[in-house]
């Protein structure tokens, strides 16, 4: 068993890069492991397209079936991305009791991930995805393995480079939402369509994968309150620097022990946590533990070589298990399948948070009174207020911050406050988390 | 094999907290890891102090034999510290064929260390030591495990929490090095004894281990170039401040394919990187890989629970390797064993660095010349110079920033420099670090 033999489905960057990291590699990963990792077959519809690498002939084909039906590969690297086809695919090759590594969030995320998960767990195969969350940080080992003697209590984290790299450009250089996502677009961090990543689907995709892991729960997808960062103006950036926050696309979990916060959204955080020093396209995660209080882990969180190291690693981990002939030693989703269950989530309206809102109203004596009033009418308390420069064109920007307020009521209450005559725009809610340090 | 019996060496802080960690989170290890994990017996001269755990009669025992040569014990975990007797205890448990667990540094980075390690693979039981270096922070099983697939290029780590604690407070709060030592005694963060902390052993050990999993090499502690922090001064700290860095004591490693930088001293690091962000006792190691490119990891590098966390995490590792009834599927120092081999540490004096340094200097015309002749005389090009405040009551500091010099020139030149009749005291000097961002 010192040669173990791989099969890859999809040729694209990070299939590229995973084929690359083999090659560049091989002797440092032979001196530790003590295994050969030969890749045995690629399968992917381009085969004309130069990747940089010598593959021997044969190996590149247009077949994924050549690559699940292969009797000598032990692994199967799915890097295609999509649900359709990579689902069949991965549950073909499960059938042919292939190990399995993919990066596929979106797959294993959704109702689709749980049938993936038994399928292997049927046929004893293992199915690695240290690549699904946060490129090369290896928050699912840590979380699997390293924490296994803590209640995790929350976790907080920067899931989506795409998003950091446009809101760390609107911070640094106060260009608009959309010229900054056009850059993003130009140096490739995000896709031609990047609905999933400015909405924050992509982001809502690897919380539920860590809720799992970190919790021992099912979580649906539409369990999990999503905002994303189209929304966000650089003067809410800029106020927001005012005051001493940045704001980030946050994705956090908390365990109230009977029920579980789970919730993607623009999140205000002190301008001297670590979270907040975390710019560009990198990723960073927080956990907070029991024993441990908190840990935090950043590095890039997408990317050819990274995402591919991540691979690497799930291929030497398979690869040692496989020596050892017995089932997995350390169970897919963290814990032993029979004590995973439904936790109940909480509505987002349940949740308590700081708020920042800033409302655009017409320059008019008695608008702060109305707004406080109905502020207060809510049971929500103020912190401070900020009303901006006077404007002889129009409305003028005011600021709120608010103590500890419960979300069902702040909606109410924006409501209302949305309907005052004096009211010139929607108002705007960011909110804040202030434990980060 | 659903039980695992583990054993105790010593039940002071740490010792306690696996203890207490162990009882309080029974039922979520056991959810997570299919496994009750016992502990049998303790042992530890004192028996008398309460430590809020209660313990079955006869588990607390004053006579570690009763530990290591009870044959239902799987785990012996060494929690005593120093180096003769803990050595001679793991030795007997190891040929007890008893797994061994142990967070001790300074035993495991030393000749004593290489012992240790051939021992257990000759009897081929597990040594986990995840607690030696930085708490709970898993870097050993992130080297050895998700890494596995990079060429490391390069270490830097804040791996002393009491270091740590002592610069924050110079920082902050503007304290001497003498008050804010005291500060941290008082606090329990600083041994009443702190030489091996404050003088950058400590973090030494720790480094020796972080360059053997990283490299594969054999390195010897008097090989590791190591400076602490008794000499700064707060004056230095604002300097530091004044030109955008921040002073921490970082140990260093660097790959240069045929040799390897080993050091550990007070740096100077940009102001703005994550690093320079870690305060107080916390700990946080930076990793370079040819395919990650940088990934830092954050969190508590000391204490009861979060040593704790990194000893279950061991415990529970060897847990479910025993039930594969096979030997370690990952090397104990990340390399296979004939795979690693003494490599060159390069001396201090060959490598090169950007400095600080800080002269005290009679207030005269001309001496600025001086000192600058030498630099020239020695091939150091000198970035910037910062003469302070005239003082009628004597020398003035003056402080050089350099351009990538070669330390054995500069020593050289400081040497010469101290010698030059104007100069007050022995001029004092900080390396600087501008990579970590």
């Amino acid at each position: 068993m010192d040669e173990i033999f791989l099969g890859l489905l999809g040729c694209g960057t990070v299939g590229t890069g995973v084929a690359k990291l083999l090659v560049d590699n091989k002797d440092i990963i032979y001196k530790r492991t003590g295994k050969k990792l030969t890749l045995r077959r690629i399968a992917d519809i381009d085969t004309k397209t130069d990747r940089g690498i010598n593959f021997k002939k044969g190996v590149l084909v247009n077949d994924a079936q050549k690559v699940i039906n292969d009797p000598k590969i032990d692994i199967v690297i799915e890097m295609i991305g999509g649900e359709k086809i990579a689902k069949e695919l991965i549950l073909e090759a499960i059938n042919n009791k292939k190990h399995i590594i993919t990066a596929n969030k979106a797959l294993l995320a959704g109702k689709n991930g749980v049938e993936i998960f038994k399928a292997a767990k049927k046929k004893g195969v293992f199915l690695g995805y240290e690549a699904s969350v946060a490129g090369c940080i290896p928050i699912i080992k840590t979380i699997r393995e390293s924490l296994v003697g803590n209640k995790i209590t929350a976790i907080s984290g920067i899931l989506n480079g795409t998003c950091n790299y446009i809101l760390s450009k609107i911070t640094d250089e106060g260009l608009t939402f959309d010229k900054a996502l056009l850059l993003a677009q130009k140096k490739g961090f995000a896709e031609a369509d990047p609905f999933l990543d400015i909405e924050g689907h992509d982001t809502a995709h690897k919380l539920a994968i860590l809720s799992t892991i970190a919790y021992g729960m099912i979580i649906d997808l539409n369990e999990i309150f999503v905002e994303g960062i189209s929304k966000i103006s650089p003067l809410d950036i800029k106020f927001a620097k005012q005051f001493g926050y940045c704001i980030k696309l946050l994705a956090i979990n908390k365990n109230h022990d009977n029920c579980i916060e789970a919730r993607v959204h623009p999140t205000m955080i002190p301008i001297d946590s670590i979270l907040s020093n975390v710019n560009g396209s990198l990723n960073a995660i927080s956990i907070s533990g029991d024993a441990i209080s908190d840990m935090l882990i950043c590095g890039q969180g997408a990317g050819m070589m990274p995402t591919a190291s991540a691979v690497i690693s799930d291929i030497a981990d398979i690869a040692r298990n496989m020596e050892a002939g017995i089932e997995n030693t350390v169970p897919a989703l963290s814990y032993q399948p029979e004590n995973i269950r439904k936790i109940p989530v909480l509505s987002i309206n349940k949740i308590s948070t700081n708020y920042y809102i800033r409302f655009f109203a017409a320059d008019k004596p008695g608008v702060l009174s109305k707004i406080a009033g109905i502020l207060g009418d809510f049971n929500i308390s103020v912190k401070s207020v900020h009303q901006h420069k006077k404007s002889e064109k129009g409305p003028v920007p005011i600021v709120i911050f608010t103590h500890l307020a419960k979300e069902a009521n702040m909606r109410k209450a924006l409501e209302n406050i949305s309907e005052l005559d004096v009211m010139a725009d929607t108002p705007y809610l960011i909110r804040i988390e202030e434990t980060d340090k």
